[in-house]
């Protein structure tokens, strides 16, 4: 329900831009578990904005508090409550909003929706919500690797129209992913990935992109048909994060190109348990993980706000010259990745939770 | 969770491919609306088997009975459960599984995850789940016409790599998509696609496809942020759909190749209301209705049952050669229309009930 | 919601008394479990109409059908879907009605609701509708048995002014509870409390009653602070059903009116465990199950319908005298029994599973 | 779940008694209205420790701060999170904790449940758990008295064996309540019960109590059959309050030992609408509010904690004579009243928002 997700991992995420904090509530964390502010801090300060000259200027340190449901370092089982609080707010570059909805922004939305919106306009749908996401993905993350040795990274694999080139889903890991601003571990494609970036701010203007995504050692078993399927929970996570347009598991679009002889994943026998040879699948089949490394895309639309000049209506319909101010990314992608590892995070945490109902087979 | 979808408009599943019956509860249909069978009926029809020639043999006259919930032809507001029984089964059809996990299929997966799986396989991953669905939806989307005037029209767009030409999606009708076996409004292309399907079943093989759905005349304001927005809904009920491995809304994966200067949609002033002069959007922003069209697209893999001989290994791990039979569609697209149209009406139906909670703004 | 109860043992009710059938989608229900119809049948036997002369004659076999879930006998971890067809309908029974609300039935409320109402009157909120809880609760409680023995046993503690004597939870069974047809394992009393039904039948009157029920073997941990303690969700499962008018568990109201030096239970060692010594808790501390038996009481009000002329109103406001037909129990809690263990099974089950998520500790 | 409630108008609680805050995140509260922190700070003032000799010592100012969804004193619509912060924590008084479990406290239960608990003991069990509850409570009470004219009332009924007379529901205010420290409306009553209370305090023992309440000008239609009916709501969130045992609507327990003809409330035509002349049924018939006044009773346990010596057992099973220390209150209804009152107001809004749903009839 519109700002909860999950059913035994459950988070509540709250905060808006411009209000005093964000933050999230995360209820059925596992009790026992090591958990200290730096478990979480490491994803803050990858997602935070003024991390390079690719990203918004916007300044925030988004130190996280824990609230509740651990001591003495050491989870209890009960609610983990997480605050950030918000400290660069300048509300007063959002005055024009007031008189014009901005373009491909939730301004209008929001008014049709609630009959007002906040100083920052589309209130929920920044991009500053997605801290609570981060956060609760973090401990997620932790849950998983501690568990089950799951390992999640996400990476651009293209800006506009460069594309990464191949990268090994098995072994492909974050410091590699890490290792530039634009977090494309193709180092090539990077650069001028960068460049793209670079000259659509220069251009006063914003440019899209596409974050590959993979999920190894999952457990065969997760995901509950008939629509809590793996994918289906994953798609609703990924297209609920703000700017995004399309999912895609496995074979994705491409796959529906092909035909069956050639899309099948041929059983074989390795490390002893069944494995596919190949993994068209996208390590699910049936909605259920099979054992074999879980994949898929996510696209990203150019970001609403640019510098240009645009020709729109006010709202009483006047046409009008709209100049943004305020302070925005040319491109999200690069600040999208722990975004997008700690939506996988969360919904894999949830199944994983539920199939432990279930008698181990 | 699993068998349920939906928090106001609500259903629940059952049933499996070999079982006795099929069927869905529906909690929250609106009461006092005009309900008969018939009005389910229709869109059992455009599902069922045994349609043409490029569809599975597998013949089930699908009736559908109302069991309760509905009296004198008035819904009462109280739970309709819906039974189709079935009753073309052939069990013995699916002999060999028991030994061997079928490709690309979720034999494996079921075994996996509940320790045992139905005669029929992947039980619940079966094709004949979609049944309580499109039951389900057809009321869903009555519901929606009387009330808001809505449209859902679903097409073919694409069967393998033969894709349609542009549709108008302010225009098109279920009669023109309906107008060719293959669901396709393009009638040259449907004789392309139509082609391929039939290869590929000579060849005793399938192939994938792509459909593209429109939902006209929603009323601004539908979705709730953050978790979910109208498209994170729409791309977990699209991937929750058996053999689906990509939704995209608006722009989609194309969107992200672009600038922002290119994909914004500006505001004009259009019959009283504020409108887009584009719509890259696809009439979504902040994950909240527009008042423009909703349009999205589907990928569906090729059907993993092929009548080719596959190579793959049986449950001990030992080698062997797999022969498929029982009968399945070459290409599932045209028979997903009905069931893409459904999901998109549960989805749309179950937010328009949750912002009646809202003051009209 | 509504018609749902659960959250990993779910189950979704449907059915009024006068359309074609009541039943019930049960989802989460574990894997490779014997079930066979006699296992649901003996609940529903206890429950039916027409078992003695302290019932109605309302004559229904309530024969369950099976419709899916199951194969040769073994659950398949898929939605179990539970039908039991409507035959001895006789809706002239209830042509007043459309005039006259009954008194302290839900006509009005229906009416108010949802602007309709069934033939039957209150819909929903009739008897039949507890044929779904009971058929569910049957496949919970043999899972509860088989996985943790417990044992659930609800009885007749008082009717009218009538109450039985002391009754030993740790030992009272089913068997002590059937041996007479009020379902007091007192006898004396249940004479007594018989005399007491057949007078009020005499009267064209009715009477209400108490229920007791015990859990035993619940193993320690069961419950989900803060909101769904397990005497929260049984409290919510019992005021559910039809005519209840009160819940207590432990020393109830009757604690409220002690010290707590006199109340609380000391802890001893026994049998290798912390025990308490006294179990005025009724088994559950800070809503979380500590071993020891969960007992509760129920209140029913005197059945609604009544063969006395009453004075009351039409939905006109026109004063007018009412005489009911219809066939209906002159005392409700004999055949509450199995719904009120039924309700208590389905409660313990998804609180079990919900707790399988936690190691075990 | 767990630490949520509700459907539309939803809540999720967190904090443990000597974790840095406690407090709320609420989604669902309607846009547009008027809130401040004031609105909220009310209703803590009154459940507030150390506000009289009658209850513990533990002095916290439970100042509430609004971190997000309201602007300029209006809200958003988005969720509303509200943190209040622990101060006077003194957790060296439950050094003896660790070994040895408090009778009828969840110590033993909560380590049986995650295998470790928070150095307050119950953790979540602690009345500061409620704050949460009462700031949300505050607002879905400022929501209902706009929106409905809804008035909420409790008071303390009883203490141990001293109960009030009778209190006239239709007119019973709060600053009636207030009157006096027992917030009993009966002076006569509550000075006995002043009396009782002290006496217990000076015996270092504790006393229970049952809370009264009631909730006027209810719309008809509130409730969900089948199970979220108004009462089942109401029982549910009543027994998640700490130290509640029982929980009685209407004629209650007592209504068990009536006959029909006595219970029935007939109906009568009064200020433009059906009303009953009678209300034994407490303002529900089937689940769903009738208009009438909606009435309760829940009673609460002895509080746990005492400071007389207790022989019981520690965690290794050795006998051991326990003497509390910390400061608890030696009766919880005084301060329960305003929990009782926001839960009922929690309840109730979100009836009320899921009934918008449907056409006023």
């Amino acid at each position: 329900m519109s700002s909860s997700l999950g059913t035994l991992f459950r988070i509540s995420t709250f905060g808006e831009s411009h209000c005093s904090g964000v933050g999230v509530v995360i209820d059925g964390v596992p009790s026992r578990m090591e958990l200290h502010a730096e478990d979480i801090q490491f994803q803050l300060d990858r997602r935070r904005p003024g991390q390079s000259k690719l990203s918004t200027e916007r300044d925030e340190a988004d130190r996280v508090e824990i609230l509740s449901g651990v001591e003495n370092g050491l989870t209890l089982g009960s609610p983990i409550s997480l605050l950030v609080r918000n400290k660069d707010q300048r509300p007063q570059d959002y005055g024009s909003m007031n008189q014009i909805p901005r373009p491909s922004h939730a301004d209008l939305t929001y008014r049709q929706k609630y009959g007002i919106h906040a100083s920052s306009g589309g209130g929920r749908s920044s991009a500053r919500e997605t801290i609570g996401r981060v956060a609760a993905g973090a401990i997620a993350e932790k849950f998983l690797a501690q568990e089950y040795g799951i390992e999640i990274v996400a990476w651009v694999s293209s800006v506009g129209e460069v594309e990464a080139g191949t990268i090994d889903f098995s072994s492909v890991t974050r410091a590699q992913v890490d290792a530039n601003e634009v977090r494309c571990p193709d180092q090539k494609a990077a650069q001028l990935m960068a460049e793209q970036i670079l000259a659509a701010r220069n251009d006063k203007d914003s440019i899209g992109g596409v974050l590959t995504c993979v999920c190894r050692n999952l457990p065969a078993g997760l995901g509950e048909p008939a629509f809590d399927r793996l994918e289906a929970q994953l798609a609703h996570a990924m297209l609920s994060i703000p700017a995004t347009k399309g999912f895609e598991i496995g074979s994705g679009f491409a796959g529906s190109a092909m035909r069956g002889s050639a899309h099948n994943d041929p059983y074989c026998f390795n490390k002893g348990r069944l494995a596919t040879l190949t993994n068209r699948s996208g390590g699910v089949q049936g909605g259920i993980s099979n054992g074999e490394e879980v994949y898929f895309r996510v696209a990203f639309k150019p970001p609403a706000t640019i510098g240009q000049t645009q020709k729109t209506v006010d709202y009483h319909g006047r046409e009008v010259l709209l100049e943004a101010k305020g302070r925005h990314d040319p491109c999200v992608v690069p600040r999208a990745v722990p975004i997008v590892e700690s939506m996988a995070a969360l919904v894999i945490a949830d199944l994983a939770l539920i199939q432990k109902m279930r008698q181990p087979y």
